[in-house]
């Protein structure tokens, strides 16, 4: 192959792969991950594409196959938005039904982090196939992120947030709170509620608030998607509750694990989590150590009082003290939006040597 | 006069009040204005300079003529870098002496805004004096720019301090708190412990913490310029206590009335003081709206539980609440500073139309 007809391949690949992966995102994000692919003939012509239509269905290659008869991908390239899978699940491994389609050359985005269903890749290659991984990898990995961190942390992502006074407080003493943070802020917080896939809160701020948990827009109307509602608490949701007029069922759960409760919602195909209901919940999460990122909404305010954002950390003594990683800090109209994220272990922190103690 | 006289009669001044205006820096920052003086013959040579050296002394201007015989003066121009006074204290008015001593023309720099000593201008004019104010004003404001906060807020300017944790506690269940910041931010601190003219501490602070209260820089030496301490409560300052080694000595006040302990410290020539000393502190002096600035120490670590670094500031209901405006948010190695003006009163905060109750 000449460099020029290499180039040529490449382009056609590329192109092959960014059609791919809009083939993915046809199908459902959930418990599996959103794949697409296209076959082309060693001329370049594309002979078939698919994509994965949701757990049990055919993964997006032999989609893909079944369009053509037994012989027609002979020789041919897949071009597949994440690494073939080697896993036998209730479907076959894709690796084999590529090598037994007779595939020559099978070009990915992105490696499968799969503990079980990697090693696809590796498998071609022992079969003969020529292997090219990681084209437009930097898109692959964009449109797979959220089931990427699934994989990386063996559950949902779990944002934490909150809205708070400067010195920590999420309530006046007799427990009005509306409104401490501004307009942008809150229309910032609708957003990344379209964002997640769940919303928990718990029945506390449930019975308070009566919140209605859906994600709007500034004047009011519904985002194009809502978080699942989740209520976390053993008391009963109101027949009256506004979270039961949500577009999306809610599931209660009575919180008594919060791992285990995470477990069911990835099965439910829940990859973002989005914790806001309550200084109790918010603690909780934090307390077992269970938030990936920490959203806090920071009101140019002081309140003082006992009305707490955060209650019981975990933290008898200050070396236990739960550190963050600041992302940002943006001004979000008058008030300050903080990102951060939990370091975790804590790491020891020792007193600096030149200054002394009563220093503060 | 010609228009090439005019510039180079501008010069001169100006070149006098630079003159001036250092010469201020003689004499000592207190409960009068530093002020400076330089008499210039018609020619524009100087004939006298004087400088204020404190309350019960000539004043700049006076301190110029003094030196001078009694017709030395007479056409003559007075430079001074603040208005001269029209006040009869333990010092005659300086406008009937500059009068009297046949001044011809009088430039100076900033207004007087004292209630009682103001008016020299008009009372030189008044008499025939050409009067031309002013001259290099923003060098002038900025030299006396603590006196002149001090003529406005009739006290001294008040900054509350603290270190908090992002989620507002001050120290871990079991009161340790060392570090929760990190070296530059304990830096930024002492810079500003050496702008202050006191440092302000409670008992309770003391007692616990055994605070030097001193500037230092990052080797830990004294800076050259430390604040008065001031420690603030009936228990007695132990015999061991750091702050009894302080370069400079301590006052102790009961702290039942901060106004009244304000007053005695401006009568002190205490212009800016520095509260940093516990959260019962620092909530006293912002329950009573007596912080003219806040300076909130954030570190990027969540403690939860009851230390707090705020306590009740008599915000019953969110309508109470003590709003601020945030001049600046600024990272500090790992921390931010958080520098923040109470706004006062505070504003009614109604509702935004579109979002409802339940929506946070």
């Amino acid at each position: 192959m000449t460099g020029e007809e290499r180039e040529q391949r490449q382009q056609r690949e590329e192109r092959a792969m960014a059609r791919a992966q809009s083939l993915a995102l046809r199908g459902p994000r959930g418990v599996n991950p959103q794949v697409g692919a296209v076959l082309l003939s060693p001329n370049g012509d594309v002979l078939a594409e698919g994509w994965h239509r949701g757990a049990g269905t055919a993964h997006a290659e032999v989609d893909a196959l079944s369009q053509l008869s037994a012989d027609a991908a002979r020789g041919a390239t897949a071009v597949v938005s994440l690494e073939p899978c080697n896993h036998t699940g209730r479907t076959g491994p894709c690796a084999e039904a590529l090598i037994a389609a007779g595939i020559a050359r099978v070009v990915y985005a992105v490696d499968d982090p799969g503990l079980r269903s990697s090693g696809g890749a590796d498998r071609l290659r022992a079969a003969g196939v020529d292997v090219d991984a990681g084209v437009l990898a930097d898109d692959g990995t964009a449109l797979l992120d959220s089931w990427l961190t699934v994989q990386r942390l063996g559950r949902p992502h779990v944002t934490v947030k909150w809205a708070q006074s400067l010195d920590g407080r999420a309530a006046a003493s007799d427990g009005t709170s509306q409104w401490i943070t501004g307009p942008v802020a809150r229309a910032d917080v609708h957003r990344r509620r379209a964002l997640a896939d769940a919303i928990v809160v718990g029945t506390g701020t449930l019975l308070t608030d009566d919140p209605a948990l859906t994600a709007r827009g500034p004047d009011g109307t519904l985002l194009a998607e809502q978080p699942r509602p989740v209520v976390v608490g053993t008391r009963a949701v109101p027949q009256s509750a506004r979270v039961r007029t949500h577009p999306r069922p809610f599931l209660q759960d009575e919180g008594d694990d919060l791992p285990d409760l995470l477990d069911r919602l990835r099965e439910l195909g829940i990859q973002r989590v989005f914790v806001e209901g309550g200084p109790t919940l918010a603690s909780s999460f934090l307390r077992a150590g269970i938030a990936d990122e920490v959203l806090v909404y920071v009101a140019p305010t002081l309140l003082g009082g006992d009305r707490l954002a955060t209650g019981d950390l975990g933290v008898p003594t200050i070396g236990a003290q739960r550190r963050l990683d600041i992302a940002s800090v943006d001004r979000l109209g008058d008030d300050l939006l903080v990102i951060a994220h939990p370091i975790s272990p804590a790491p020891a922190l020792l007193p600096a040597p030149a200054l002394s103690k009563g220093d503060t």
